[in-house]
């Protein structure tokens, strides 16, 4: 009944799953592996289009050195061990979106919608989120921000939304640089969806990229097929709903106008908790606080495991979360399975998971 | 002042260390890893004559599926990467010993010795047992088990002790049987130190070991070269102190003699606790308990971690265990440096752990 009564509230079916998972990093991933081996299917949704979380994010090249019994792995390596580790398990992962409404059902499940509009209806919800969603860094202007679809964008999607677009492009990395070539029309690459122009807007006259990269930008430049201008945009303008284009404060106080019909803005990620800071949860400044039996919060079917967890003794490790996972996931079996007996068996001699992992 | 009442107690300066860890398996060598990483140096102390514990002893061959980010390995390859992983921490491994009696010390310091003699004056004690300290099985003749060095043995320490003797090697699995072969002297191999006579005793006419090794021990009986008798040792015989020979009983009841000088018992290893069950710690049932954020044990400045411990929760899992070694070794910093701040610091950017793992 709350199913049908979500339905209505959303338009479509919601996902049933026994459990969800917030967080495709590698504690949320291990928390696949370990729901798993207890015959749990689960769906994943993290914001990043792909899974590592921080890991993936912030040092995917960077070697870690305190995984157990892995003397030494980059955080791509780790994820791509972890990924493969949970190979057959069957999970599946909702890339791009992040958890925004939590609605308890009178069933006790939870209905759990994302910023794309899909929704679940979970019996059990695993919160990996480590320091939260990474989302991309906004310009802090408010009414800017409110535009729609594809007259602001923080990534290209798909680059048909730029095709003969007047275009502001925001930032000074490798990142920002190179979506500001692959649009530009004047710049020799295989993407048939060029921009009509191209101006970048970057706080500084230093751009943090590759000198390679860089070289073309300022060539372009210096032969006005691009146009780079130091400042900061201060405001924008709209015509009948319609973007218009922005206003840049340069270092001097000087402002300019810029006419232009799209925005991208590649600022860079930050991570927020956000909406799962609201789900009513007992929070220790920033963290959730969960008991070290079994890792629920404060909620009753909702855990919390990784960086985004509290108790005493916590210390930010992976190798801590990936404990974590066993716990919690042994936590939930009273409530996905109420009226199963479930026994610890090691992977090394139990035929059952020997068959759930394919080996 | 305690040390110097150590040292004439036990005839020997005890080595004094911060840190004294009970247990070579996977969780003592990663309890290794964390406290190097505070940069306590470690002494370890193993009943095994090799680090690994129940995985090196009970399935070095076996695949473990469920190491995060290892998506199989055997034991010995856990203990191969566990041990290379702590290579640059410098911690001094004591093989083939079990501790025996703790004292506590006047300042506060733990007074162990070991079966071997060892003495240790350590600040902490990391008890990470497991099952057990992995333990001959013996034939459960009290009178015969007191035979003292090299009359009564439980492997091959130096194949010089069997020379010329009559030996009777009781077992039946693999190891028996080589060790039968080994010293046989019809046997060719590189051995020079060969038996006068070897008897074969094991309880039933079924050998556990690869037919090629049953089938080379079987010729040997056949030309008489070795003697294998089916039954049970039920007593044996001394005259001035030696040992002179046992008394077999078949399976239909008839009782032979065996003479003999030489008694080399194999029936595998059985894990015990041992003494550290009588150490005065709090436990449940076969376990220590613990508390979940510094996993101390009931007196403080000794700490369980691993298949030894218990709490709400529990899971007997190698994570688990590795987990349990972070908090410890947090848990340990107050009492090995009362006055040091210790700061969590991520392997992937401090330079200090970068200088400690020699990376």
């Amino acid at each position: 009944m709350e199913s049908t009564t979500a339905s209505e509230m959303h338009g479509a079916l919601p996902i049933e799953t026994d459990a969800l998972i917030v967080g495709a990093g590698p504690v949320g991933l291990f928390q696949v592996f370990q729901l798993g081996l207890l015959e749990v299917k689960v769906h994943v949704i993290d914001a990043l289009p792909y899974a590592g979380g921080q890991c993936a994010e912030l040092y995917p090249d960077k070697p870690i050195y305190d995984i157990p019994a892995v003397p030494v792995c980059t955080g791509q390596e780790l994820t791509s061990k972890l990924l493969e580790q949970i190979a057959a398990l069957g999970a599946t992962f909702h890339y791009g979106q992040q958890v925004s409404a939590l609605q308890k059902q009178v069933d006790g499940r939870f209905l759990v919608s994302t910023s794309r509009g899909s929704t679940f209806l979970a019996k059990t919800i695993f919160i990996a989120a480590g320091v939260g969603a990474f989302l991309p860094r906004t310009l802090k202007l408010p009414a800017l921000e409110a535009l729609q679809g594809s007259q602001l964008t923080y990534r290209i999607a798909q680059a048909s939304d730029y095709t003969n677009k007047d275009l502001v492009v925001v930032g000074g990395d490798d990142a920002t640089l190179e979506a500001a070539l692959f649009l530009c029309s004047a710049h020799p690459d295989g993407n048939l969806h060029k921009a009509k122009s191209v101006t970048l807007v970057h706080r500084r006259n230093v751009l943090q990229a590759a000198p390679a990269t860089e070289s073309k930008v300022r060539s372009l430049c210096a032969t006005q097929h691009m146009r780079f201008i130091v400042g900061q945009i201060t405001s924008h303008s709209e015509e009948h709903g319609q973007f218009t284009g922005v206003r840049v404060e340069g270092v001097d106080g000087a402002e300019q106008w810029v006419p232009a019909n799209a925005l991208l803005v590649m600022l860079g990620l930050s991570p927020k908790l956000g909406p799962v800071a609201q789900w009513g949860l007992a929070m220790d400044r920033k963290q959730l606080q969960v008991n070290t039996e079994t890792f629920s919060t404060s909620e009753p079917g909702i855990f919390a495991v990784g960086d985004v967890n509290t108790y005493p003794g916590k210390k930010k490790l992976i190798v801590c979360g990936f404990h974590e996972c066993v716990l919690a996931a042994y936590g939930a079996m009273p409530i996905i399975f109420p009226d199963k007996k479930v026994q610890l068996e090691y992977t090394t001699s139990s035929a059952r998971v020997h068959r759930l992992l394919g080996v």
